[in-house]
């Protein structure tokens, strides 16, 4: 394996120096918290220091910030294969996903269960355990997303999955999931924040209702970075949300008392938005908007095979478990190693400069982002992984004492 | 009226050099967008260069991300008469409305009735109104606040209003409210928006039971800057929010299935928090609460007295009428001017570097910031307004012209 040769060949070489990257670190966490664009830094001082700074509230139009999520979602659509006018950029997922089971329940009056999958990440099934104790929906769950497709019934309102596993990176298969969604009449929601910005989405082309994603993964937007929704068009002028806040409203600064919902996906913005995380957010977005997705999906392939390459050769007498699918085609831009000792291990390695992250109850997760890592950065993270495990240079309290944040 | 006097012999004058304002302008709309502290460009720099650029996904634990909406609710509670752990700050005010609204369902289970007036800040009404849809709550509209403490009854689970009014500023009399409310056993939710940062709000020496508050205006957030929400502490057991995101979980780094409320405040939080917004927002509140309130107030009636007292030395001939209380006692930190051409007044002002805002559908409506304004600015204002009038210089087809942001 010539991991120089496959860091010559790549054709997305070139987006590594958009990225301000920490000298001396491979960081292997791009799919907890994206890297920082270099662009942002300076979008976000301008954003500061004049537009807020030097020409205050005249800057909600001089500066476009009215216009700022909408300008987003532009990117955004070539991202996820949706168009502009299907997404809404803003919140939180949890916050968006509430906001999408009103719209299923809108959708589907007279159909009384949301179902979903005990492997979803776990904001998901939380925020549809709120929403269905709030309006007396029930909530059915599945041990796997791979019985989803079975389990939907015509009392189905709706299914909601995960596209990639943020544990094991498994994808799943949408398409088959969709399919049995509608043959039953239900709709179908897809939370895309291990997929988007690294796989193929096609939102529009696979015929999906409902999704929501994460801005700070693979979009790189910054901490906590605005979340977004995608509301299909066909289902715009039927569907309602219940956080009716005045962005939503047909005209927010005619100041009505009753609300009018506001035409199209807009609608679906609740209060004033955060603009300067949404600043951040467009720079990263916009990077993801300039890669081609089959070279991006391409290189998740070549570098999560590589780095298992590395391991089988390097910690085959380890107690390492492989959690991820084995064949490329199955898994997303991602890695996880179950051990006995996984956190102290993970610790272990970020004390060395290998940045991973712990998953419970025993996964070390490794993510591979394709517009900044090289090939030759994992030879260097399974070095040290390697040295780590032999010299057990993990077994030491201070690598067992869990962080607020794992 | 000796302005210079009274700018010399303000306590809070060394207050403006915190704030990086532009040169030769007259801002009057820091209850719109307040204005940028000057420690905000470094503290988001740094934020952005060094926590996410170098230090990535560590700076959760390493630079305190995981406690910053904890950190600033220490600084607010100074500010609004609270414990910090009665506040939760994050989302925007539609979303926290949202959640007490909730909150007052699971708290007055048996009881059928929302109850608000018109004149509360429309998004106020607009997610009363989505949350009674979802629910089957009822909305109990009454015109004006003064009738809303009559109309409380034993169905009433929750009167809401806003403490200042945000066209007018009329202040509430909330000790009349709260009294009238608690007699019915009913629950009361003030919105702070117009007031924390210029009034006594004092929370919980009122026993407000539930508030909520923006962090853009009179506590210089920034553009869009997180809210706040309050539940006063009496009620944390028992309450419920429905948007149970990850961040309110007893445990969210444990990743279990089903979602177990964090004990107290911190299940009003939802989705994981815009990290740079929230760095902004935590300078602007520190400074606030360095500010004693009594000097606050008391510069805000002194501010507002003195741009009445011109307004009425040289525009009484001009078709202005006062909106806003004559008695500054029974006023915020603002006054509303109502006239005909209300909109290209306000325009022609902007043009001369004077910025208030207009509101539906005839008011300039000027905000006095007591930390960064002088008595001085106001004579400068009123010259310029005196001669757009008198030079009907509003009188332009360009200062007629809707704008998307009024």
């Amino acid at each position: 394996m010539d991991l120089d040769a496959l860091d010559a060949a790549d054709p997305l070489a070139p987006f590594r120096d958009r990225f301000a990257l920490p000298e001396g670190v491979v960081y292997l966490d791009g799919n907890s918290l994206g890297a920082l664009p270099r662009a942002t830094s300076a979008a976000v001082a301008k954003a500061v220091a004049e537009d807020w700074g030097q020409n205050l509230v005249k800057s909600w139009n001089t500066a476009g910030w009215i216009d700022l999520a909408a300008d987003i979602a532009r990117d955004l659509a070539v991202v996820i294969g949706a168009e502009p006018h299907e997404l809404a950029v803003g919140d939180s997922i949890s916050v968006n996903l509430f906001k999408l089971l009103g719209a299923a329940r809108s959708l589907r009056p007279e159909r009384p269960v949301i179902l979903a999958d005990k492997r979803n990440f776990p904001t998901d099934l939380y925020v549809a355990q709120g929403f269905a104790g709030l309006t007396g929906l029930g909530l059915q769950l599945v041990e796997t997303p791979d019985e989803l497709a079975a389990a939907v019934t015509a009392g189905t309102a709706l299914v909601m999955a995960s596209h990639v596993d943020y544990r094991s990176g498994a994808i799943l298969d949408l398409d088959r999931l969709v399919r049995a969604a509608h043959d039953q009449g239900a709709l179908c929601l897809v939370d895309l924040a291990h997929s988007a910005g690294v796989l193929r989405v096609d939102l529009a082309a696979r015929d999906i209702d409902m999704a929501v994603g994460c801005g700070y993964k693979y979009l790189n937007g910054g901490p906590g970075a605005p979340a977004f929704l995608y509301l299909a068009e066909r289902h715009h002028a039927a569907a309602r949300q219940p956080i009716t806040g005045w962005f939503g409203h047909a005209e927010p600064f005619a100041f009505e008392p009753t609300y009018r919902p506001a035409p199209g996906i807009r609608r679906f913005q609740a209060g004033t938005p955060p603009i300067l995380s949404l600043v951040a957010l467009r720079e990263g977005i916009r990077i993801a908007a300039e890669a081609p997705i089959e070279p991006v999906r391409a290189k998740a392939k070549s570098l999560t095979t590589a780095f298992l390459t590395l391991v089988d050769q390097h910690l085959g007498d380890q107690s390492f478990t492989l959690v991820s699918p084995r064949d490329a085609d199955k898994r997303g831009a991602q890695i996880a190693l179950a051990h006995p000792d996984a956190y102290a291990i993970t610790q272990a390695l970020i004390a060395r400069d290998v940045i991973p992250d712990y998953r419970e109850p025993d996964i070390v997760r490794f993510g591979f982002a394709p517009l900044y890592l090289r090939h030759t950065d994992l030879q260097v993270a399974v070095a040290r992984l390697a040295t780590i495990m032999h010299e057990r240079a993990y077994d030491q309290p201070a690598f067992r004492t869990r962080a607020k944040v794992t």
